[in-house]
């Protein structure tokens, strides 16, 4: 297979068909712009399983995701996309960089769930954008950001009604999104690298905050969160 | 006069009237959050005289202000508001911390004004929000943003027409806005402090900028900005 891509976590190769690209999770960490970095071995097929699991239920939520199958423990075949430059982030509880940045202690319920955007750039550490910011750099048009909004809306509304059954809060989480054909697609990944999962009783973290901040085994606590979410 | 509130370039005193209170520019110049500070004789009475005129611009246009009257050189009187604690940024082209944090080249026109959004607050180095982020916070509702928004792009309607004519880029500048009974007025002040003024021709700044990066003796810049716009 050709390697169209090597990102932080996943690799991104060709197949024959030019509408379909294979992802491969791997098994390295990465935190704050790549700085801090190790592997774990398991991460990559957890990332997968729970991307899949997660994607099918959006998808049977009305999500329209890249999604196609799985191929192995840690591929996937998915949809290739025109991706968007950008980040959107949803928000239930304060944490990471709005915490930071605000003078907000952490776990602080929001009235209403936050959407943020980012710039998608390691160069420039992923600064902050706005919707005029957005469209003025033609990242993106007013149109397609309802579309984004609106659908990262309903992903949130899914994700955290289907985890509190589960007994987890799901804080925040990022997206991306990628033009496919005439319709955007929710693409890339949903795992506990781009989300913040909270044990509902104790607050521990499930997710890259333990390896963020040393605060535990990593695999352990997404072999936890696999568990929690399949029984 | 009691002092109410000394800010980096304004004293603000109270009156007998609870409703009015007294801005007091100062000569001082600051930036970068106040680490580079300087003096410079007549700089308050020019930017008093600056923001006069501006406001009543405004005020002719339909924008409702807190200026009430000129006092002395240095002094006016203006309505006392209850301030939101944000600050509205309209850009026409890209320079500061815009150009900085997305990479841009200075003097990149926009193909339409973007609306920025901060928080004032000199201990978190005013960071920047969203609607979402604002109203989360409780800052302000979204019906105000409405209201803030569409007040700034009007003041940037009138000013930049305004000051075109006489061979002025507004490139950028930032408001701030106050509650007054059951309205919202245009506060604070409307200065080559908070502004990006450029020579229509040369491209040269009459704004703090010369301060901030030495680009120019300051007085000789408000100077001539000042004689610009009065004939
Ligand atoms: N459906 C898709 N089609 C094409 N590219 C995608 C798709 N979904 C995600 N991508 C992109 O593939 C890359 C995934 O690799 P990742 O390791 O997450 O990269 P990064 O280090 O940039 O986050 C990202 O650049 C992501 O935007
Ligand atoms: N009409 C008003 N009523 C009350 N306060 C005001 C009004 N307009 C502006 N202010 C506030 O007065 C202060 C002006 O002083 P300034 O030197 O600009 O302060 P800062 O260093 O906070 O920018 C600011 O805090 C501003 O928000
Ligand atoms: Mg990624
Ligand atoms: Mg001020």
């Amino acid at each position: 297979m050709e390697l169209l891509y090597e990102g932080k976590g996943k690799q991104v190769f060709l197949t024959d068909d030019p509408d379909l690209v294979v992802f491969r999770f791997k098994d390295e960490a990465t935190a704050f712009d790549g700085v801090k970095k190790e592997s774990f071995g398991g991460k990559g097929e957890m990332c997968a399983t729970i991307t899949e699991i997660l994607m099918n239920l959006l998808e049977k939520n009305g999500v329209r995701t890249h999604f196609v199958k799985r191929l192995s423990n840690n591929e996937m075949l998915v949809k290739r996309c025109f991706m968007l430059p950008i980040e959107v982030v949803v928000r239930n509880y304060s944490a990471g960089s709005i915490a930071k940045n605000l003078g907000l202690k952490k776990g602080i319920k929001f009235p209403f769930p936050i959407k943020d955007l980012f710039y998608k750039s390691d160069e420039l550490h992923d600064p902050m954008l706005n919707d005029d910011r957005a469209v003025a750099l033609g990242f993106v048009t007013f149109d397609e950001l309802d579309v984004l909004y609106n659908s990262a809306l309903k992903v949130n509304e899914v994700l955290s009604s289907f985890l509190l059954e589960k007994g987890i809060i799901l804080a925040d989480f990022k997206l991306e999104f990628g033009k496919f054909k005439d319709s955007i697609l929710l693409a890339d990944e949903i795992t506990p690298d781009s989300m913040r999962l909270w044990d509902k009783d104790t607050l521990e973290p499930f997710d890259k905050d333990r390896f963020r901040f040393d605060l535990g085994d990593l695999l352990a606590g997404y072999r936890l969160f696999l568990e929690k979410i399949t029984k």
